[in-house]
Order: C-alpha cells, then sequence, then structure tokens
C-alpha cells in the first residue's frame, strides 16, 4: 500500500479529502514534510516538556486554556495558543491536524464556539521556492477548513521562514459562565471516558520508519507495511478531527472536568487534570484504547515509547472527561450517533474514587485494539473493541 | 565604550534596568543573542515580506488588528500576533521589545487597554543548557514587564524549541466601539506625526559590524564605536517603549487614522494606511527623523538599507498618525510631557493632500538627525533637531 493511499472507506470522514500526492504537485515522490524538523515524533512531548527542563517556568496555570474575567458584566474571555512541527506528511492534513489542536483546548472546558482565530505559521528555509509554493497553501487550506468546521475563521497571523516548519495558532472566545465547564468537579463514582484512541506517537513514528530499513527491521516480524499504513492514516484522520461534539455532550451529560490528550500522553494529563480537583479524588485507569498493532510495535521496540505506561507524547488526542458513572454509557452512545458526522468514538477507560488528587494505571490494564476504519467497516472495528467500549 | 555599557543618563527610562553582562552570569564574553539566528538586522521585513515572495496569500485585512464583532451587545474583540527573531543582544531588552511589538498594534488603533497578553517563545536548540537557563528567563522577565507596563499580564503561551529563537506574543483585548480608532478617516489638510524615530535596522546591523572587521571597514570612516554604541542604544531603547501613551493622545487629539511602523518601513506602512482611506487623500512626507549618524553609514554603505527612501525595516516602531492640522503640534508637546514619563517624543512629518491613496516622500527629504539621549541632556538633543520637530 503506497505512502498517501487511502481505503475508499476512509473517505467520508473528510468529504472531498484527496491524499497528499507530491508527484502529482511536481515535487519529488521522496518529499517528506516532516522532514522540515529534527522533531520526528517527538514534538509533543518536547512542546510541553522541554521548558521545565531548561529552567523555564511554566506560564499555564494547570489548565489548557486562560479564563479571564473582563470588565464587561458577566462575560470572560477564554484563550489558548499552540503551535507545532509537522507530524504527518500531508500538508493539508497537518494544517487541519494543527487547527484541531488548538481548538481542542477551549473544547477541553465544554466551550463548542470560538470568536477568532489567528494562524501562526512558519515556512521553513530549507525547502526550495517551488515546495513552498506547493505545500503551504495546502497547509493554509488544512488549517482554515478545520477552523470552518469549528465555526470559526481566521482573520489574521504571522507567518515568518525559520529552518524548521512551525504551524499553530490561537483561538479565542468571549463568552458567558454558563458556556464553560471548570475542569475541577470530579467526585468520587464519576466515570473517565476518552474520546480517541491512544498510539499517535507510535504510528507517526512508525510510519516514518518505512523508510528507513534499520528501524523497520526492528518491527517487521510483528506488523505489516498495511498495519503501519492503516495506524497512520486512523492516527492522522483521529489527529484532525475536532473535539467539538465531544465538548458539547459535556453539557448535555453534565461533565465534571475535561481536558484534552497531548505532549505528556494520557497518565500525564490525567495526573494534571486529578491534581485541580477540588474533591479529594484519584483517577484509576482500567483500559486503554490504542489504534491496533501499536502496542505490538512499542513491545518490540523495547517499550520506548512508554505507551502501556500512559506517557507516550499524543498530539490532538482525544477529551478525558470525568461524568457521573450513569451519565458516561450514554455519552459514548450518543457521540457515536451519526448525527455528529462519522468518526466518532468513546471508551470508559477507569474511575473516580475518593484519593489524594493523583492518578494510576492500574498494572495490567486492559489493551483496547482499535481497528483502523480504513481497514473495513465500522462494524468490524467495534466488535474488535469488544468490552471496554461502550 | 564597551558593549552594554549605557550611560547614566539613560537608566531613567527604564527604571531598574541593568545592562546585559554575559561573563557576570558565566557566559562567555562573546555570547551574542543575535546569533540564534540568521535574520540578522532583517527580522521584520523577512517576516512580513515573505509570505507573499513564497506564493502565500496574506492573512491580514490591512490593519494591525482583527477586530471581530462578538454575540455580546456592542462589544468587539480586537487581537493581534506578532513574533520576531532577536535583534538586540539583551535578552531582557529582546523580551521587552517583542512585548512592545506586539502590543503596538492595538495602539496604533486608540486602544490603550489590554485583556490578556500571550508569550511565544522557541528557545534555541544550538544554545547550551547553561546558555538557556542564564538567558531565557531574562527575555520572560522583560516580557512580563512591558505587559505589566502595558497595563495586562502574561497569563500563558507556549514554548518550543527550535533552530532560532523567537519570541512573540499575541495581545487580546475586547472593547467598545468608542475605545478604538478605525484607521481610515484622514482628510485632506491633516498632518502626519510620527513618535519614534526611524534607523532601528541600520543600527542593529552596525552595532553587530562592531565586531566585523570587513564590515566596520566601509562605515569607520563616517562614525565612530562610540556613535554606533549610542545609536544601537538609542534604537532599543526606542524598540522598547510602549506606544501607549501615543495611543491615549490620539483620542485627545482627534486622531483621524494611525498604524504602527515595522518591517516594511515608514513609506511603506503609510502606502499601506493611505490605502485603507475613505475620502481620495494622499500622503507625502518632508521629514525624515533619524536616528543620529544612521543616514551617514547608510550612504556609506551604497544606501544599501532603502533608509531615505523609506523601505528600510523598523523593528517595534513609532505610530504614524494623521492628526487635524490644529491638533498636531499640539500632540507633539504633549507627549513630552514629564507626567508620561521620558523618552516619548513625536515629529510632524507631512501632509495629507488630496490624492489618489498612495503615499510619497519628497524628492529631497529634510533629515532630522535625532541625538541619541545617552549622548547627553535631552536638551541637547532636541536642539540638535530644530525645524521638523514639534
Amino acid at each position: 500500500m503506497a505512502a498517501g493511499s487511502l481505503q475508499p472507506s476512509m473517505a467520508p470522514y473528510f468529504p472531498g479529502y484527496r491524499p497528499f500526492d507530491p508527484e502529482s504537485l511536481g515535487l519529488g515522490a521522496g518529499f517528506r514534510l516532516t522532514s522540515f524538523s529534527d522533531m520526528k515524533g517527538l514534538l509533543t512531548g518536547l512542546e510541553e516538556g522541554e521548558p521545565e527542563d531548561v529552567g523555564v517556568p511554566r506560564l499555564g496555570i494547570g489548565m489548557d486554556s486562560c479564563v479571564i474575567p473582563l470588565r464587561h458584566r458577566g462575560l470572560s474571555l477564554v484563550q489558548t495558543t499552540d503551535f507545532f512541527y509537522p507530524s504527518v506528511e500531508d500538508p493539508y492534513m497537518q494544517g487541519r491536524i494543527a487547527c484541531a489542536n488548538v481548538l481542542s483546548d477551549l473544547y477541553a472546558m465544554g466551550i463548542t464556539e470560538c470568536d477568532n482565530m489567528l494562524m501562526l505559521l512558519s515556512v521553513s528555509q530549507k525547502m526550495t521556492e517551488e515546495e513552498r509554493e506547493k505545500v503551504t497553501p495546502l497547509m493554509i487550506k488544512g488549517f482554515k477548513d478545520a477552523a470552518e468546521e469549528g465555526g470559526t475563521s481566521v482573520t489574521g497571523g504571522q507567518t515568518v521562514v525559520n529552518p524548521w516548519i512551525i504551524i499553530g495558532g490561537v483561538a479565542t472566545v468571549v463568552c458567558q459562565s454558563n458556556e464553560f465547564i471548570m475542569p475541577h468537579n470530579a467526585v468520587p463514582g464519576d466515570v473517565l471516558v476518552l474520546t480517541k484512541p491512544l498510539g499517535t506517537q507510535v504510528a507517526v513514528n512508525a510510519h516514518q520508519w518505512l523508510d528507513n530499513p534499520e528501524r523497520w527491521n526492528k518491527i517487521r516480524l510483528v506488523v505489516t507495511r498495511e498495519d503501519v499504513e492503516l495506524g497512520y492514516q486512523e492516527a492522522m484522520f483521529n489527529m484532525a478531527t475536532l473535539n467539538r461534539t465531544a465538548a458539547a455532550l459535556m453539557h448535555t451529560f453534565n461533565a465534571h472536568a475535561a481536558t484534552d490528550i497531548t505532549g505528556f500522553g494520557i497518565l500525564g494529563h490525567a495526573q494534571n487534570l486529578a491534581q485541580q480537583q477540588q474533591s479529594e479524588v484519584s483517577f484509576v485507569i482500567h483500559n486503554l484504547p490504542i489504534i491496533a498493532k501499536m502496542t505490538a510495535i512499542t513491545k518490540a521496540c523495547g517499550n520506548r515509547f512508554s505507551l502501556l505506561q500512559g506517557t507516550s507524547a499524543e498530539t490532538s488526542g482525544g477529551l478525558l472527561i470525568c461524568l457521573p458513572r450513569e451519565q458516561a454509557a450514554r455519552f459514548c452512545a450518543e457521540i457515536k450517533s451519526p448525527k455528529y458526522g462519522e468518526g466518532h468514538q468513546a471508551w470508559i477507560i477507569g474511575i473516580v474514587e475518593k484519593g489524594n488528587r493523583s492518578a494510576r494505571i492500574i498494572e495490567k490494564p486492559r489493551i483496547i485494539e482499535v481497528i483502523p476504519r480504513g481497514a473495513g467497516s465500522s462494524d468490524s472495528s467495534t466488535t474488535q473493541s469488544l468490552d471496554g467500549q461502550c
């Protein structure tokens, strides 16, 4: 299966999507977007982890977005910024992923609207002029299309030249207090729900190893090239999927707290969320929904990704939501309803119990192998991931 | 005069300021912040100019900030983002300059408040760990101090690792329509006022040439090392000065339109502003206030900076404001009042006449040599730049 090819069954998730084909644009077949950065596959981990390592105080306040009370009665300014190095080879999808990742910080607070989006972009000085002219508009289009899907538009931004490609943005909304859900109301008895499978870092790395015989040899006994392609495409489409539906359903089902899963992995973000809780609670994770075959890859690599330990970086991951127990199953059923479009999933992955505001994964978590949608009908994918899935 | 030393007379402009001394931090005497980017002295020109060159559509709408009407009655969201490579060697001052440059886009619309600031930062992977630990907190402190001076605070942001240092931010305010001045109401008979002298690009380049014998030989017949040091420091302090006082006085003196001067130079931004006018007007620039000796340097370099043509890039330049003729002189007098602190200046540089929404500099503009404040008392500097200065 050639890089960039796509099973027809994937197409409905992004109407009008055409796989990126560098040759059809007059670029070399070997053009790789991710080569314009040295942060291959480690992007979010370094992005968010590095500042502490280098003695830079963290700016955030533990939440995904900042919430600023305004001078104008009852209104708050909520905004967030993020930027990224490429993790996929398709410039259009990279643009979508970057926008989805920025918006996700609003969605994690149950906010479904965005008043304005700014785009931050650096084009690589290492690209040829032709590469820039072909690739940059695709990234911008993907970013703008995702913003439009989020009900907002890109009104400004900044572009620079830099050794590496960077794409990101700033999402801003002015809202009333009932429009957002502060992430600190989890109580014992709540249930933890996750809305995208894990394993994006493994998937994008394994996909780059298709071109690297030495690396490939380490995993070829446990996966086929097609497994890797399908897992990569599943990761790419998941990363590009907005968490907006999940944000809307947080209100419907009375969510008590949420965060989105990115560079610190499922456990890192669960710990961060647990620390913010007003009640003395702990989060215990029993199930890990992971893109199929990514567990085998990480084991074959001597567990270099710490995927099963919950600290493998994710890019534009799902929401981790604390829901009342009786609402969680309904949340998971509702999000799969065709009325929200295809491509949404959710799993109950753990519980909230009394504790000391920490999070942990049980010793032998149940791995839910989430079959890529490109591998067959969505029916077959759900039957493969039986018991943890709602 | 050693790099980083500062005449006592400069100190009052930034209370508590101590010149950056790499050796006192345990770094090498040769540490140069601007070496962590290849964009030396050309930063803003490339930042803003390059996107068009590489076929990337410009995102802006011709204004410095975007103005988004909100769902909430009568309120607008105004925001802007900018980021930059280092132009000065002092990390603290670089942080201040970046913040002043971001806020300047709000100030150009007569907005004096900012509800929230996000900081965008990349630390250079080429720095040693020690350099990062010493230098990055200084940049952050400078940025935060300038934000505080602007009446706002930094509540979030994003930090990444990148080959080059980048620092910038996002400034956001929610305001009522009487708080901002749309930049399109210039009429014939108005006068053009500029609130900072030109020549920052020449000053930062010439300062780097102090370490480069080949370059230095080209200009050593027209300037002394002390001239260059003083011009560089004047540029650095001007770049770090907020345009907030100018923004407030735009309301007092009924400004009709304004923009801030950055990467396209005085003429580029004047042309951009002229194009946005509702009336059929042109801008004619007669006077160019320029940091002393920078004109001699640019001439000695075969005019490589196009400073006298008005297209030399500026960083965090002043506001160019269209004011009613009878108000302009009062504006220029008022901004120098001690009640706004020291360091503010303004010059009448041209007129608004009937025309086709263009801007030009007359054939032989009067050069106003603006003597650096570090060179003596502020009295002597104003007497040197007599006739164009109000």
